[in-house]
């Protein structure tokens, strides 16, 4: 005897719609995968107008207040996709507390509020599952915990925003300058009204956190992550690079080394014949490295409404296995901030601790005894050049690009700072970090 | 309360042996994931040689035959790790009987004994788990199973064969001939010193086979998967196909077209640029098409001890937490062959029928009205060209490469009988799939 699992949507835009012609279209596919018949019986949205030329089948409710759908008690799913961290945050809590499972694509709002969400659900004996919160499409969460479970995960990097990887990709494949990359990716819909939280890093930021929670138990806090994001990034860098057999890529970082996870976002030239400086365009990647798999790569959609939709309802699918195999009792798969293993008590690697390589780009005037003068502040650190170039500017300037050796990057800032304050050298120091693989 | 699984190997070669360092030297983060303990109480291999200098606990049974195993009923996992197809598969049979579950990485045995494993297993309430048996460390069992559950599968291809990989990368990259790139391919122990199975294509049908069943649960039999390896590549067409901007790939298909369903194995043009392209050396690629998802791309390595062992572990990780939720009883996912939904009942796509673009290459005399000739030949059965080039040759002669749009490979093949004919045809014309996706 099939049971029917029934489904409560929170939030019909983009994704709440997508998850829904999932549903209904794939219907079949999806009840032979849970082994179970799936209905939506109620979907809530203030906004009326998103209901415009949708056929919704008449023993679906349609609510204007989310929390309309935790009166329902035969639903026993509810799916937020509602978004952004008060409303969203109100509305999970209170599920939980009805016994319901959650299934989310919500990245803010776990990074931010995770270990509250999973002490309640553990205490309510239910689950939150986030696959569509990071990287779309692409599976990567089952494939950390699960695909990857007998290893030790040593190193996750990736391109885990679209919209910026649009724009470095229009930057360099069309010599666009920012803010003219920016407003195309606008226009095609890639990039919000107001881009802050992607072109600014902080939405990879969410998403690295909850991987490095996933893959190590950390247990710090979100707002540790340092985060720099591509705002103002001068089309010449990306062409220099370009040129140096390198391509700049907005990468996240979560791995280990020397007794500490370094959990990161930044701007980062990687060598251009790796995959992951091939994945160009709104693609998103996830790199990781296991202690016996070796090197991985995982590649996809990272937004958009049909591949979010694919990762909301294969999380919907996993809920359903668990009811099936268990009675509705959980299988404790949630583990932001509270897995307990070796990694819990490990620090976080400040910033001016992480060793790479680094990309210096300097404006000095073209005169005898400048580059002497530079190659000195640096040997002075004991910061070994990898290569070096010097590029002909406009007027009497010339354009230094130093590619340095794996150091630590506080020399490198002490480094900068005492070039700043060499008469020959004009203006800021541009900085980059430079990794050889990815 | 922890429970305590058992486990027992049968064989102790490359991959018996990585799998039994991985669960020594991961142990606590294999517990970890199986919530469970987990003890090797016994290992089999006829050959006493293997077990030189291996400190195997003193709870751990050695034996020579595997079928000592099974009288030992503490053991609830067995995992074959024998290979081939004779014992391999008594063994498996005899595991299934005794109602113990089966870990196992041989593609070969369930290629062509899926339908009958299966069927035992299912009467006998066990599973068969194989995620080891595909692209070693990539779980790309789990990804199509689960991670895209929610899609109907459209499209996957593959270089899912290392040998072959690095042999095509190493004639691209340092111009060696196909003898010249096997035998390095031997020296680095990325060939086995009969190298059939591999070079022919054979390991990679194997492959296939099994993800269409999973993807697709055909009911066609293994030895129906058109299968053409890379024997004999000459290195000018690798060389060709680079200067017009494709990779030769020894691919392997399996696709939904027009109601049939295309598995098989052979080497294609793939635009240079695309990732799976990149993918270089012995490592391996699967894509998959979803019709929600899009286009994803799984990377890693596709063989060697310690991945492969990756994958054996997680499916031990995957029996042990089936335990941990149902007492035993099994969740139904091995399903080659038995898989009931729409494309059980669709035919296989005949060679003839197969869609693709093509690479033809021929000699002929270098004196006017030939090339009319050549193209009045694929005019008159309708095939229309992409791209055309000439290339002399050494002597009088010259070299014709044509790059057709998509046609079917029946025609194409009407086409090279007719060419053959021509007296200024010389030998016998080259040909290759081509692909601008994969």
């Amino acid at each position: 005897m099939m049971r029917n699992i029934k489904i409560g949507l929170a939030g019909f835009g983009t994704v709440g719609r997508g998850t829904w012609e999932l549903l209904e279209r794939n219907k079949e596919k999806v009840q032979r995968s849970a082994k179970t018949k799936i209905s939506v019986v109620g979907i809530a949205d203030p906004d009326k107008k998103k209901f415009d030329g949708v056929q919704i089948n008449s023993e679906c409710e349609i609510y204007s207040d989310a929390f309309e759908l935790l009166k329902n008690e035969s639903i026993e799913i509810v799916v937020e996709l509602i978004g952004g961290e008060t409303l969203a945050k109100e509305f999970v809590l209170a599920a939980i507390r009805e016994r319901k499972f959650v299934v989310t694509a919500n990245k803010a709002l776990l990074a931010k509020h995770g270990k509250e969400i999973s002490t309640l659900a553990e205490e309510n004996g239910v689950e939150v599952f986030y696959e569509a919160a990071i990287a779309g499409g692409i599976p990567i969460v089952k494939i950390i915990n699960e695909g990857l479970a007998a290893n030790e995960i040593l190193w996750i990097s990736g391109i885990i925003n679209g919209t910026t990887n649009y724009i470095l990709s229009e930057m360099d494949k069309r010599g666009l300058a920012f803010d003219e990359a920016l407003d195309e990716a606008k226009s095609q819909g890639y990039a919000e009204q107001d881009p802050t939280l992607d072109v600014d890093g902080h939405d990879s930021a969410h998403k690295i956190f909850l991987l490095a929670s996933l893959a190590f138990g950390i247990n710090f806090e979100f707002n540790a992550v340092p985060t720099r994001g591509i705002r103002g990034i001068d089309v010449k860098d990306v062409s220099f690079a370009r040129e140096f057999g390198y391509q700049i890529k907005l990468l996240a970082f979560a791995r280990v080394e020397n007794s500490a996870i370094e959990v990161s976002v930044e701007p980062t030239l990687i060598p251009a014949n790796i995959l992951m400086a091939n994945v160009d365009g709104p693609m998103n990647a996830v790199s990781v490295e296991g202690n016996f798999v070796g090197h991985t790569l995982y590649y996809g959609q990272g937004a958009g409404s049909h591949p979010t939709a694919s990762a909301v309802v294969a999380d919907i699918i996993e809920v359903c296995g668990s009811f099936f195999r268990n009675n509705g009792q959980g299988a404790g798969k949630f583990n932001t901030g509270k897995r307990n293993h070796e990694y819990a008590n490990h620090k976080m690697t400040k910033k001016e601790e992480v060793m790479s390589g680094h990309y210096i780009r300097l404006k000095v005037s073209d005169k005898p005894g400048v580059l002497s003068e530079v190659t000195g502040v640096l040997a002075s650190k004991n910061v070994s050049i990898n290569r070096f170039f010097q590029k002909n500017s406009e007027n009497s300037d010339a354009e230094i690009i130093v590619l340095t050796h794996r150091c630590n990057y506080g020399k490198i800032i002490e480094c900068l700072n005492m070039l700043k304050n060499l008469e020959d050298v004009k203006g800021d120091p541009v900085i980059f970090r430079v990794e050889e693989k990815a």
